[in-house]
């Protein structure tokens, strides 16, 4: 394989405990990814300051809740590089030096800034750092000279500003970083339990660390086909999340055929449906959450585990500002 | 004095050599500074970037040419902390932390910001960077918990800016900041040997390392006021450099009468009028080139002096950032 030997790096914002959203959508690919490449994955903290700058109380407690989800689903810290943004200094002093050479029109002009600048009522994102995050986004990646970054569809035009950004460094001071490429993550949009997009934000999660009992309990009371409304009414499990996100994760060929049938002919209830599909979650997050009962009660070690994965990250960007500043004349 | 045990913050971007405008203008302003206040005085070549990003192969060497003419003339780094900001890595943390809260409005408002845009036309300063200088001028002046800043009156709105984040950091996190005051320094446009303010960009410039020959050479050949063709012609030396830089920042109030009287009579000529002057700015410049020319033997020793001031700043800038990421909430 050519791929060995490349470096990938990705990162989440410290949303706090992940839900199955995060586990179907990113880190089941980390998994995989670790075992392929050299991996770097970051939480976000200075990133999640960009909407969250005025109430940053809980960021730490996000940051040590989320690297244990990492840690419980098998993100291995002696594969992979973990580590806190905001404790490599070096992601600052580069997303510094790119900004001097960043157009703003390339960053007014991104669309995901547009967006969430209309989107989110809130918060006031009108701030020179929100405008900016695609700057620092870049330093995050190049620092590490990373081949690769996993993203969805819908982060693909920040990789593309941040190889336009790396183009624009290596044109002005030579050709220290390579193109950081897109490495396409299928788009997962895994429902929760309210049929919209599994979020935190929509209080219709299931979380890896959601007990046996709650599982059940949300599992059991989650929307299905809103028309649906008793027993002996058909279905359409094309608009059931128990079906289009459980089910289709979770069952074989042959249960997927039970539902549709069940489901479109009223032949089985909903609980019935939910019930078959049950144990196959709980199955999945019995490991998960075992894992994360036996670090919980050593929280030291995750902080161990994290500071030891800054320590790695910043030999490598230390490494890589000795160049910069050296391709820059910018060295004493 | 209730002045007494206050902190100044002041940086000057690495132009290279210096000028008597810049004597007249700064440093000798500095010099009183150092006596009366703790005094960090840095060396802004991030700062240079904003401008000079495509050109930084003679930063290195500006630096070490401007902190050389700073300790020429009489900066002491036994009594001021002399730093090149980009060894200060804290300034662009704190930089990216603020960047987080302030509004793009300010900016975008910031008149120079506009001016410049307009004004440079050899230069692309329509950057990320280029906008958000004031964010990082900011960090600069904070890190240190600055009571003052000096500044001429056109800079004056910058620090107000700075104020106003500086109060929205307060006012989000906790009182961690003073706000920075302004020190307004005398409006000193000393005039260069083409009648226009002295800049190195107009090549009219008297520099503090030129030689004594250079120095009679530049005086001599200098414009005067521009309808005195002839030794014949009456003067008018309101409107001549010689006269009000020079004369002014140097001769008595006999001189300066004997001056207007000659020049708006055509008493005296222009070369007669210079020659009177000439020996004062000899005069001036002979200790700080005879400095100049001890210290540029040891190139070493410029380099641990700034070594050092780069070490004294740190110990500041990171207890302070210690302080910030404590009441952000982001301490790991």
């Amino acid at each position: 394989m050519t791929d060995i030997g490349k470096r990938v790096l990705s990162g989440m914002r410290p949303s706090g405990k992940l839900h199955l959203g995060h586990y179907h959508g990113v880190l089941k690919n980390w998994l995989e990814l670790q075992e392929k490449y050299e991996c770097f994955f970051f939480v976000a903290d200075w990133h999640a300051l960009t909407s969250e700058y005025a109430n940053t109380g809980g960021i730490r407690e996000s940051v040590i809740d989320m690297a244990l989800d990492w840690l419980s689903v098998g993100i291995d810290p002696e594969k992979s590089t973990i580590f806190v943004q905001s404790s490599v200094k070096e992601h600052a002093e580069l997303s510094l030096l790119l900004s001097m050479i960043t157009p703003l029109s390339w960053l007014e002009r991104n669309p995901t800034h547009k967006e969430q600048l209309k989107e989110v009522r809130d918060k006031d994102l009108g701030t020179y750092g929100f405008l900016g995050y695609p700057v620092l986004q870049t330093a995050d990646i190049i620092i590490y000279k990373a081949d690769m970054v996993p993203v969805g569809v819908d982060q693909a035009p920040h990789v593309e500003l941040s190889r336009e950004i790396t183009r624009r460094f290596n044109f002005l001071y030579g050709e220290i970083f390579p193109e950081p490429q897109t490495l396409l993550t299928p788009a997962q949009k895994f429902l929760g339990t309210d049929g919209r997009k599994m979020s935190k934000s929509y209080n219709n999660s299931i979380y890896l660390s959601d007990a046996p009992d709650v599982v059940e309990k949300k599992i059991r009371t989650m929307k299905t086909d809103p028309a649906r409304m008793r027993k002996t009414d058909p279905g359409n499990p094309e608009i059931c999340p128990v079906y289009m996100s459980f089910h289709k994760m979770h069952s074989s060929e042959e249960t997927l055929n039970w539902v549709k049938d069940g489901c479109t002919t009223a032949g089985i209830g909903c609980i019935e449906c939910k019930m078959s599909v049950l144990p196959k979650v709980q199955e999945e997050l019995l490991p998960i959450r075992k894992r994360r009962e036996e670090l919980s009660r050593n929280p030291a070690l995750i902080c161990d585990i994290l500071r030891a994965g800054d320590k790695r990250a910043r030999v490598v960007a230390a490494s890589t500002m000795k160049e910069v500043r050296g391709a820059m004349g910018m060295e004493f």
